[in-house]
């Protein structure tokens, strides 16, 4: 088979070229799009009269057959013709004859993968979006179901002050509500339609891209034409959103590991979700959150590659450009797969409510309350923060909870302490009191569940 | 001075640490947002009650004044006192006495520094875009005051077909609105207020969170406390629009390096933005370009440290997060010099028409037009696109160009060319039908010229 | 079959986890080291009589009969086994029986995958550096064939003074020789044995490390376990070495992509590394330097993967590290394929010397051998230096070159001009004085070749 | 003040372009560095007669005294003469007449900041290098200091097998061997003089670099000036160098921050090394560990700056270049300040030796035992492994440890099982057992502190 712009060569493409410039090992994957794409193509140039609407007819036949081949594992790509855009072409000019010659007019590869890249990558921010939404479901059932049960909050890894464990939970839902948001605004410059830029220039036939467009459902058209070919920021826009929402399972997928340690032990992963060792069969490795928290530099790699490639290259379209797919392919795939996972995972974990309930009260965790009882009863916040202090000091020294000091003694530091402080040194009382807004109390925390579950429908 | 938390502790903090821990010395510059998210803080406790309006008047007065000192110069920051936030308040402190205990009251530094950080993008943003748009104005202009000038389009650097000069500047007014675009996207995010999380729980005094984020000016609150206070997406957003913006402008940048070469010699930078070298007396540098472009790296190299930080990272505030401010400050001063570079150069940038007028129509470059010329004679495009490949490489070899092939010759390789070829084939009429949306034709940038002109105001 | 861990489990691994979990699917490319290791494991059991040498006898014979169906692509590798590792573990119990599974004794897959992955990357490293070799050679040659050619040296893009353009090829061979000292340097930390360093802490069985290590060829023995199995350095340092050498492919890539430009046309590439476009058929795009320069952000991405994935883990293995395989694997073959088209493609570049010698002469690219020949009469630099420029800016006015000045306007600027300056200006002088080592004088540049030349073989 | 190469231009350079581009504002820190280099070039110029040793004389005598101006801070930095070796020659011309216009002949500002930074970098390695050494000393005398006191070895964060908590630290001092390995490795490349490139093509002046080289202790002097003045490949070795190392040290801090958390409890930090919160008083925050891991992704943005910058640049000097001082610059200062702190903190950590001998026996650690003790007994340790697993199964169903299991039960599972098997079960006998090389055995462990004592001298 010739290559397409063969006509002015006079030597032979080299064997090491040829694979070292193909894309078809890894464009395959954009077969449908290509595909779907060239339909609403043929339709338009039918309609605008540069072909006929019998030629338009037999074209959208012979892409709808190949597609079919193509799903069904029987069409055979060839590396020596590139590219997706050239094996689907060649094969509709074999089935169909000079008819398919005609497909590539007033249109070029520039614009045409750029075409198939925006409807990939619509589809896949569809999927993903529908994915952290479910992800989001799992967490609110379980903020559900464990609601009520406590968990030392914490800062610096240590343990600040309790909270209930469905606040925290809740935190995660709002990190990938906001995933989705950044998503859906991305959408917006996804969904602008290149084709018809051709080269970079347009063209002198009388194309109609609006209705181009309206075929394929894009909500506007791409304005500039050498922008049009030239443009990859809504690649990176992608990549750039995946990659805050692997940060965000990297976070939760290292709270998962923590938590399953035997010092924590505050959860048991199910059976299904970790292995053993090959050597220590007393283990219980948390491998699937640990998979999620190093592919975290997979996804930050791919962006970096699609940054570094774009830097400082002159307009338009140059073929360092085609290094686009692998990376976004990559983070589409393993995104969707870490989704999965947690989706599939996060119903079988088992809280071990009694030891995160014990834990929650430990550690001097209600002492802010006691500063902010001081300052209820009119101390200044940090004097009432520097008599707490010295409070906790001396009943680590006595190695004394705060509940265990005497009225008598606390009423040496601050005579305003009455005896209501011992309820509030109280778990219960500590969270259930936090009704700000946003706050860790039930009342608070309910109302949350009810607005984010709304918001995920 | 003692530390905040000192109540507890029992020796001094090492000095090294000290210097090792301390942010004053870059988050001073937060001052401004500091004192602006205190006095809203303060109003509201009196509104509230949990504090008198007589206090919240005397914390006013004095926060004001120490703006002005701060403005002014005359205030001392110490390293000691770690960052802005204990360094204002002890001033408050010193200048009003115990009442400046108050102020911190059913608030924490990780809720602070939190509101501090989106005070100061949201500003930030609101410069840059304001940049970007004047950016844009200024490359309108040039395609105002270029109309009609011819430039070879590139794709692999090689020239391809002929197009205006306005329409490929018009290409990056379209990159600069999507950067807008995604500044104001992001907006949303940053707008949203953490004050009144407090350490991680939220508290137990009866603060209004909302009433603090009308009087800050902010679209929502956030509605989760552990997730207000270990939220960093919008702080990454920022970089990862700031590393697209930059991205773009490292195009421009590279551009303005090859034009100014002796060898494309298109543009003539103003003197007062090159400089020469200490050796070469002849020579005239495209520094600022190049800057620019060298530049891209620094902001690529913040966003990924920003996302390495935040990696795996439990909830809630970890001192890590700590080290999100100087790549922040760092990306938005560079993207400011950037463009405000740019804005200042472009005007003085001498564009050498004879030069670009003559290459637009040199090397082939209207050979698409003789493409689409046979297609529209009924030459189905692989067809037409091979036989314009057989003419190009026969004019190669006879060293001649396109419109200097007979018609006889023409005919050779298709009979449907007639003498309408050669007007064809002219730079003015290629350019000139390529009428197409998008395209490069006078007509439809004009429309062009116009619709963005509309956008930017 | 049986997970190797499976003994404490109750539950069956989930599907989705056991796709989202294996190895095998990228890790069986090293199935040779995999085999090899245990080939010399198997010996080493033996001569410490931990099994017999019958028993030992038995497992090499089978090893090296699973090694031969791999290599004829008879083998079928089962994603339920997960990695290599039990894959061919597995295939070897049923091969021979009970004895197979004594092959695993006093290891563990930490040691095992960490011994694989340096054989590979001990190859590997071979296999790149004799590649760079051979493009070093290429570079001598090139230099060779066109000693005496003359091209403009540039800084900041700009002309600056005429060099030879074997000098510049040289340059290359430097980079190049640099990116071989790397590998080499870091050869020495991959040379290093973990076999025997089992889960992390060693092993109570009576191993002899040492003798593994001398029949695998290491150079040293790792000697601490923990460190052993949670170390990835040699990885890492393979992935910047790799980096560091694509920035210099990129480099070049650049310099093919200006000098095959219509501006520049320095050089036309061959056209079997080229390709046309399908649109414009007169276009010979550089794609296989593109492509080269687009692929150095996969290579710093892969870098950057690794880096984030290793950053905060706490010792000794994690399950994260599974995840340094792509990357690793990724960047050789991308850095290999870069390697070889350039091999295939530099000897069929054709300067264009006419060009090349016309160009290197103009734009005033001798002024600095008129500043050093002021400098040579007396003058002192940064005198001689501005006179320079202000006679420069004479001839630019009066659009003459600099040997067209007439000796009295010359000695206008200076008396101790003389006749004499008319040949220093001329191009042949001003590379030919340039004698300083490592200067561009024909004399310098011969050293440099034959000094390259011994360092290549 | 003029600027060195004004002769030629007429407009007077902008002042938002000297803001854009002046480096003095960080090229400063390398004034010892830029004033030694001048110092040996003026030797260098006496010596080969190009200047008299007269004026050479006068030059070094003017340089140490600008440079005891620097040092006692009364020199002023001026940012309109653009970088560190414009406000020091302006300086030395100012101070000692015409005689200073002569110190720039036969360099370039090319040259002369690359032979700068290599100054710069050659120190700052050394520096960093006897950090490292101090660093490893402090883990040795740790490491001798608890000898015998046990740990949990983790992989997974899962509590493994039983190690020696010096074990565990030598493991680090491996890591920082190989740290210290490769700065010394980059030290060949760094010592390689530039100076005597020139701008890029060396000089016709009779100059002697052999000479200089030998002045400054340089080990080779760069042999091809185009390359001498593009190469900043010292710079991202370095930053790679530190990327590894500082990978080291987010590993280390990770682990301080869990083992000081109060589930692990297994060190308390020195006071004067955490900070308290603002709200909890009883908080005890890990922030230098914290802030060690935080500034991880600082250096690989650095890392990835420089990387990026460098990509694609055409030879030789670019400006772009200028930006690879400030990373450069930031990652010494965050390295040594990294180390410092480790090296001021780690001798007053504080591990709880109680709490770590107790958790290393527990979670039936010592199975891995076990099944070896099977394997010497004959079991293939597949069975062996398999075996093992189900004892372990059995014994926590009945909520049992491993040596609670009586001889019956356990001869249940293997006849081989003897009386001898309690005693191997124990930590005591599971890490003394443990002699393979590398192991974590006592009598091991006590070898690699006396090897590793020796290599840190």
């Amino acid at each position: 088979m010739k290559k397409p712009w063969q006509g002015r060569f006079t030597e032979k493409t080299s064997r090491i070229v040829e694979s070292f410039t193909e894309s078809i090992s890894f464009d395959r994957r954009l077969w449908k799009y290509d595909i779907e794409g060239s339909i609403a193509h043929a339709q338009m140039l039918a309609r605008q009269g540069i072909i006929t609407h019998n030629e338009a007819k037999k074209i959208t036949g012979g892409l709808r057959q190949i597609a079919q081949e193509i799903e069904s594992g029987k069409f055979s790509f060839r590396e020596d013709l590139e590219d997706i855009h050239m094996n689907i072409e060649a094969a509709l000019i074999q089935k169909i004859g000079d008819v398919g010659r005609k497909l590539h007019t007033a249109r070029s590869r520039n614009d045409q993968v750029a075409l198939d890249l925006r409807l990939y990558l619509r589809a896949e921010s569809g999927e993903i979006t529908s994915l952290i939404q479910k992800l989001q479901g799992i967490f609110l059932d379980l903020a559900g179901q464990y609601f009520g049960l406590y968990l030392p909050g914490y800062t610096h890894l240590q343990r600040a002050q309790p909270v209930l464990l469905s606040h925290h939970l809740l935190a995660y839902v709002e990190m990938l509500q906001r995933d989705r948001e950044r998503f859906s605004d991305s959408l917006k410059r996804i969904n602008r339609l290149p084709l018809g830029s051709c080269a970079l220039a347009g063209t002198t036939l009388p194309i109609d891209r609006t209705y181009v467009a309206q075929l394929l459902g894009f909500v506007e058209t791409a304005q500039n034409s050498i922008d049009a070919v030239a443009d990859r920021d809504f690649a990176i826009e992608f990549l750039s959103n995946c990659s805050l929402l692997m940060m965000h399972l990297s976070r939760f997928a290292e709270e998962l590991v923590l938590w399953s340690t035997e010092e924590f032990k505050f959860i048991e992963l199910p059976d299904a979700f970790t292995t053993g060792s090959s050597i220590m069969p007393q283990k219980k490795n948390p491998d699937a959150a640990e998979l999620i928290r190093g592919r975290t530099g997979r996804i930050y790699g791919n962006l970096l590659n699609l940054l570094t490639m774009m830097k400082g290259l002159p307009l338009a379209y140059n073929r360092d450009m085609q290094e686009d797919k692998l990376p976004v392919f990559d983070t589409a795939d393993t995104i969707k797969a870490c989704l999965s996972v947690l989706i599939a995972m996060l119903p079988g974990v088992v809280f071990q409510t009694e030891r995160m309930q014990e834990t929650a009260g430990a550690a001097y965790s209600t002492a802010t309350d006691l500063a902010e009882y001081l300052v209820k009863k009119g101390v200044p916040f940090r004097q009432a923060h520097e008599l707490t202090g010295r409070i906790v000091l001396s009943a680590i020294r006595q190695n004394k909870k705060l509940e265990e000091i005497s009225l008598e003694e606390f009423r040496k530091y601050s005579p305003v302490i009455q005896d209501d402080i011992y309820r509030r040194l109280s778990v219960a009382d500590s969270v259930g009191n936090k009704k700000s807004l946003g706050g860790t109390s039930p009342s608070e925390v309910k109302k949350q569940i009810k607005r984010l579950k709304k918001l995920i429908q």
